[in-house]
């Protein structure tokens, strides 16, 4: 079935009433604290802080059609989101969804997209509350998405010299999968998780909230990079980094299927939506006791030059990555 | 220049300087209360409401690229999100922009439409907050407006039978403008108006809030078209409405360029941003003596099916009106 056989405001009915089906039973939930240049904006609402993101997902972009199913869109174009939140060391609670669809778009797939936004929502309680819907010549998906934070956030700018650099899970598996994808390889068992990161990320919300009450310093979602990506801490924070190149954590998938590149994949692929973060040594020891996804410490935070990240062999000399991170227009 | 010579990052430099510059010093400022269905979601902060919309433009469907100015573009992106809060009786606090750009896309361009988009915001005390910026082959702005209000808002579901049913300025100015921008006329003064309701519309805030105050039972703002949208009135409200076309306002430069059409235009026209709303007849005198802008009673809400809305001629015969609004999809 075609879009204009229901029209929008047909289309808007039967994703309203999906998004009905969805809701989550239990949700009970200013001036402007952080603006732009961190994962979230947020403000102050009496005693509590509400936050914002918005990201978008665009056709031939960030993902071409045929390579990940409408499900896995959905999906990935909210997780994107729930990652920054995540980053912040707060919950969501209300998605708005922006669509410019192509005028022969089919409801089938529509309702697919929704169906693995939908999912995540419910699984991170999530309420979706509103959105706009335009045809367009190119597919996008715009996400605004809010969450709410008792007092203190998560930010970017709080990294201190001495504290120790860790991530969540794994890098550099995204790239490894869009890498696969986009040469059209058959799917294997074993690729699976490289294929997976790319279409389905997993948000670290628990692991944010858990990250933040723990004490941690500062923290980041990893969308352009490690390395790019602690760069922007370091310069938020008036700080330098080093990394023990030793110590990046290389998945067996991503070390299967890149043997060569599996490291340069870790340090500058992006769009892997795991946590970034700094804490004194003390407070990672408790951290990565509590989580239960493996936390990698990959480094330090020094007193060097501010945004200066050197990436150190285990013989003490530095190593030269050749990408670094993703910018949309160079 | 071109926003590849100086990259994503510098290019959000740039937009996050201008809009230090343009931030209002004045800011000062949850269970989801609306959702999916009318201009805007709101849910409450301890003793306060928070509000939020979004809407898309998209090029070669909201306008094409020569007929408007970059500027007029990045006003006109804030002011249909203005005029969804000021639909609701409120005021607006934080806006995020997520733009998708062609990746030749001129910076000169963006920082226009960036201008025009401050200064609107700047005059209504916006302060922006967030967003994302893509390469996309179309290209599109999508926002997300926040607002915030004591305790009331203005629904669409308020409609009482017995209400009179007015509207802020004039309609049919917006299809009108475009109508004359896509037929390449040439621009004369007395055409002005048309062509700035289109490409320039002003959000009623001010309107909004005062007609909240003064007691209103319902509101919406009116971009699918007059009809059309006391049509998504009375379906929220679960009554009618009757339309003495004898009382609806034509413009002259409306009445001037289109002789014929002027009634249809006003009647079914859409994004003219104006306000349409209900309330008791006492109440109404209080409105239209209390704005400074015109006010005009153009009917009233009865009893009938819900969502019929009458249009009657002077002698109480039935006027048929061939358009009614738009939807993307049909």
């Amino acid at each position: 079935m075609k879009i204009r056989e229901i029209g929008e405001f047909g289309l808007v009915d039967r994703l309203a009433a999906m998004a009905a089906k969805y809701q989550p039973s239990n949700i009970t939930h200013a001036k402007l604290e952080i603006g732009i240049g961190d994962d979230a904006a947020a403000w102050r609402n009496t005693n509590r802080l509400t936050l914002i993101t918005t990201d978008c997902l665009v056709q031939d972009v960030h993902f071409k059609f045929g390579e990940i199913t409408w499900y896995e869109l959905g999906w990935k174009a909210l997780a994107i989101n729930l990652s920054d939140i995540a980053a912040m060391g707060s919950t969501a609670e209300y998605v708005f969804v922006t669509l410019g669809l192509p005028p022969d778009s089919k409801v089938d797939d529509i309702v697919e997209l929704y169906r693995g936004l939908l999912y995540l929502a419910q699984r991170h309680k999530v309420a979706l509350a509103g959105g706009d819907i335009s045809t367009s010549a190119t597919f996008f998906i715009n996400i605004a998405l809010t969450g709410s934070a008792k007092t203190q956030l998560l930010k970017r700018s709080g990294a201190q010299t001495g504290d120790l650099i860790a991530i969540t899970g794994f890098t550099g598996m995204a790239a490894a999968g869009l890498r696969l994808i986009s040469n059209g390889c058959h799917a294997h068992d074993q690729d699976t998780p490289l294929r997976q990161a790319f279409c389905q990320p997993i948000p670290r919300i628990t692991e944010g909230v858990e990250i933040l009450a723990a004490g941690a310093h500062a923290a980041i979602d990893i969308s352009d990079g490690l390395v790019a990506d602690l760069k922007h801490i370091c310069c938020a924070s008036n700080v330098s980094a080093s990394i023990d190149l030793t110590r990046i954590p290389l998945h067996p998938a991503l070390k299967e299927f890149f043997v060569d590149e599996a490291l340069d994949l870790a340090l500058g692929g992006g769009e892997d939506y795991e946590l970034l973060f700094t804490a004194k040594r003390s407070i990672m020891s408790h951290i990565i006791d509590k989580l239960e996804i493996p936390i990698h410490i990959i480094g330090s935070i020094e007193a060097g030059v501010p945004g200066n990240i050197r990436i150190l062999n285990s013989d003490g000399s530095e190593y030269k990555l050749q990408t670094l991170g993703w910018d949309h227009f160079i």
